[in-house]
């Protein structure tokens, strides 16, 4: 049984270990540059913990930790362009220092590594994992067309946003935890459960993220608070926010939405207002309890023994803020 | 052994019952667009026709043809966009009729799709198929990029020039042929011979499309004449021509490339005379007959009784023009 730290000093390792300086350098290099700005690793080190709880061999599951993290930035290079992000991870987007030729065909390159990394596991479960990794990468494809489909929709219900997070966030967790899982060699009722836990967990942390984008604390958080006021993107707390507001507070939020001559820290101020009068705070922390207690039990439910549990459930509770 | 019009109606069927009407049609939409805009299905044909050189199962190859065809389409799909191609197959790109965000995304998601069927095979031999179909995406990735830096590249050598074209085009044809050997069960000797004679099939139909660019019959080429020179791209034709110019012709063409004011047909006219001056259609010709009978050699040398080999060969025929 590996502890957090373990498990994170292997996935340093073994992405330390990894080149990708190949030939054109303007395909290759922006690779080692996005897998170079870090970031926390979370999908690696969830298949990881996936892997160590059915005694899995974690020395085998490296080329599918690689596979994942790639998968996972070749994402975030389309949705950069697709976004006109400038930034990632506090530096400049792939599109933005090269160009967006290279970041399409880099991004290309990585989903086509992935699957050369993916393909290097245990032939025995290689079907089963690449089932799994190939139904998720059009999940997530999904989610982000059903995310852009949004911007320019005037009714999102609720569902359909809860929807479009669990295709564009949520899945990915839970095929990391069921890669790891499989590579263990674990029953499919446990890899199913697995899969389950972790994408009601990606809900919870989808959600909690699109709370402290509002009412987070600045220096824990990390980025500017209201970015998506700012930028009037449909999160859950804007949903909600028109399903219980009463006509006047409707017309507040369409005035803060439509008027671009309300200075951006007064529109984020004002929607804050309506947001807390109408308590969408605590509906929105109510909601990820709910997808939070649901993963609980799916977790209780793994046929594991408790003693095995206790890192997994220790790296969870990390990704979850207690107090806002 | 099936002849080529039997494989030829096998493929259209094929096509014919897939359907990717799923949601969001944004997503979906434009790969039943791009599948309906037909093309040869050359790839297709050629898996087909290395499966049942060694005796394969032809219906268990339908989910290959699938797979290579839809990988294909999504590299067309995001070259469009990276060459801003207004028309494809004589109808609207993807990324014109849509938008660029769409393009990229439905692309990815057939590149998905493509792991999808290609899953789907006979599971014995999917490592072996799964090998040979990420590492030729990635070299289609390289023949892409290596191809983008050539436009704005002053010197390209056609050593360089060929390495280009074969990562670009030629490995996909020897990737179809061996797919279909794959599933056939043939020994890896011959499959690895399949794969080279389609790779050398590749280079020299390439060298072909160049060729018919410039020289080639408007009415049986299907496209306008003089592309290439018009937009200055740097084909094994202009290559050569910079090769063997003396210093008179160098400036001629120089003059033609650099001087916006000169109208395309003038231009056409004056490379081509240039090029008549040196023989470089005959040049061209005789490296398309090196790539052709290296591919002979290969393709006798097939561990495959004679009468099974006509098919491929017949087929492999009808893709070379004979009179220019």
């Amino acid at each position: 049984m590996y502890s957090i730290g373990e498990l994170q000093a292997v996935i340093k390792k073994t992405f330390d270990s990894v080149s990708f300086s190949h030939q054109p350098s303007e395909l290759y290099d922006p690779i080692t540059y996005t897998l170079g700005l870090g970031g926390k690793r979370i999908r690696p080190l969830f298949l990881l913990t996936g892997c160590d709880l059915f005694c899995g061999n974690i020395s085998e599951a490296e080329p599918a930790i690689i596979a994942i993290e790639l998968f996972h930035n070749f994402t975030l290079l389309h949705d950069d362009i697709m976004d006109q992000a400038p930034l990632r991870r506090g530096k400049e987007t792939v599109f933005r220092k090269w160009n967006t030729n290279v970041a399409i065909l880099s991004g290309d390159t990585m989903f086509a590594l992935a699957y050369e990394y993916i393909s290097a596991i245990d032939k025995t479960v290689l079907p089963e994992a690449l089932s799994v990794f190939t139904n998720t990468a059009r999940m997530v494809c999904e989610g982000q067309q059903f995310d852009m489909n949004f911007e320019t929709s005037d009714r999102v219900s609720i569902p359909a946003y809860l929807e479009m997070i669990r295709l564009k966030t949520a899945v990915l967790i839970g095929c990391s935890l069921k890669l790891g899982a499989i590579l263990a060699k674990a029953p499919v009722t446990e890899t199913e459960k697995i899969y389950s836990f972790g994408e009601n967990i990606g809900m919870a942390f989808q959600l909690q993220d699109d709370l402290l984008d509002t009412f987070g604390d600045t220096k824990k958080f990390g980025k500017e608070i209201g970015g998506d006021i700012s930028s009037a993107k449909k999160t859950f707390l804007l949903l909600k926010a028109y399903e219980l507001a009463s006509d006047k507070e409707k017309s507040e939020l369409d005035e803060c939405f439509s008027d671009p001559s309300i200075p951006s820290h007064q529109k984020i101020e004002r929607v804050k207002n309506v947001y807390q009068s109408l308590h969408i705070k605590e509906f929105t922390l109510s909601e990820i309890e709910k997808y939070f207690s649901k993963a609980l039990k799916l977790f209780e439910d793994i046929n594991v023994s408790k003693d095995r549990k206790h890192v997994l459930e220790e790296f969870t509770n990390t990704l979850f803020v207690r107090e806002f």
